[in-house]
């Protein structure tokens, strides 16, 4: 049976007065983060800074890549009250505090300050595909312009990351949120209610405008993602998992131009995908 | 008497195959994040990931930043060994494991995961200054110049943060990380060494290539720098503590232009600041 869910989405921006570089006024709308504190069966977790855009979403996707619940079986509810900025969880096994003890010591992540990884990426078994899963080019090219011409916080108010999930080229969810970490655990949170009722899971492909850090790559591979996909570039480490993991990694990735840094065996040239025009130079980091 | 400490900077990219969309193989650089985790008098801390710039002032940044010590006078040594990725850290009253027990539970921060904020938020005292610390206008734009034409990590590899300080518009330090909560804890420690031996401390601009959010000027007030400028945006809750904290906040600043989001008062407009040209229509998001 799956969780008891509130719906607690909220506005996610708000008009402020600016002054520019003329020593004009005007207004321009900002993001709001809201701080939203976790409880699992009474024991408070983490306070979390979020958009608030699918707070549970976000908070099952959190206990679940921190591995702090093993399945979202074990979730009773997510309850979910801004008036307070309270999340509680309720797991079916609900000795107060048992979630904790059980699972050792709470880490928090994102940002490259935090323990998660070292305790995760001894765990971490590559992703089993044989056939590899694939994406083709001219579906990667779609991703793309549906991400670019979405309608977003971003545009409105700037300063969130975003990250989306595609089964081939369509779009099953799209997140934005203050930090990208807050996003890709809202994405896996959403992914594990869905996968709950559907066997087998697709193939999936994972859209980050964040960079392709370690952490970013675990989670894509927690959550079984063959395919990730970013705006932005990559760091060694999150190359080195990628590689290992059997995670795809595509970065720089805007309008019809990307750089393939893993696994292009799983991203198959097909003739709509071809861009047109002369080879580029290489261009190591456009912004 | 100053901490010693070790010069344990390490090479921060190395280079990397890729294929674009047209099917072309290059080389590319991409930054290195290495896992640094940190020991206080031999008990466990935290895991770090880092570009490994100066990793001696990042760890007494983040003890700092996070209230694991007082004062960077607590400190005996900073010993970081690349070989096992370890920081140790000694205190002056080194019973082992004592900082951790005296500071509570340790909280991580960082891309709105952690619990800083709300631990900090209570403690964080208005800067105090009458008349206030200023910047003028042209020294803003002589700081983006300094930033923009600087030999950087981000221009070889992409996929960092940098964070600089400046005393009026002479830069003082520059640092690139993987994360920009590393690269302002780098700051913070860097800072902590100097005003070590400094009285008065002169007034300081901080600024910093990632997003104002809350924990970001919770930072630059607990450094006691009254004025904070990034090339990205702001948060509202960001706007909330920079106008409660009275730090400046300037964002999307970028060549000549920028926005003022609180305490103008600290910003004096100047004939050499002036930008020439007509006023711009308001653009609240530029990439």
């Amino acid at each position: 049976m799956p969780p008891r869910l509130t719906q607690a989405r909220i506005e996610p921006t708000r008009e402020v007065l600016v002054t520019d570089e003329l020593g004009h006024v005007f207004t321009l709308r900002v993001p709001i983060e809201r701080a939203l504190t976790l409880y699992v069966d009474k024991a408070e977790v983490v306070t979390l800074m979020t958009l608030g855009a699918h707070p549970e979403w976000l908070v099952i996707g959190y206990l679940l890549n921190q591995r702090l619940v093993e399945s979202v079986g074990q979730i009773e509810s997510v309850t979910v009250d801004w008036q307070v900025g309270a999340a509680a969880v309720k797991t079916l096994d609900a000795r107060p505090g048992a979630g904790l003890r059980d699972t050792g010591r709470i880490v928090t992540t994102g940002c490259g300050q935090g323990s998660m990884f070292a305790d995760l990426l001894g765990q971490l078994a590559p992703l089993r595909d044989s056939p590899p899963a694939t994406l083709r080019q001219s579906q990667l090219l779609q991703i793309l312009d549906t991400v670019r011409l979405r309608d977003t916080v971003y545009k409105a108010a700037g300063s969130v990351h975003a990250c989306a999930l595609f089964e081939g080229e369509r779009l099953q969810v799209f997140i934005e949120d203050v930090g990208r970490h807050n996003a890709v655990d809202s994405i896996a949170g959403w992914l594990a209610l869905d996968e709950s009722t559907r066997n087998p899971a697709p193939v999936r492909t994972l859209y980050t405008t964040g960079r392709l850090t370690s952490e970013m790559i675990i989670k894509a591979a927690q959550m079984g993602v063959p395919i990730v996909v970013s705006r932005s570039g990559v760091t060694e480490m999150g190359l080195d998992v990628a590689l290992e993991a059997g995670v795809c990694a595509i970065g720089r990735a805007i309008n019809r131009r990307f750089l393939c840094y893993t696994h292009p065996e799983r991203l198959i040239r097909d003739s709509a995908g071809q861009v047109a025009g002369a080879p580029r130079p290489p261009q190591p980091h456009p912004q």
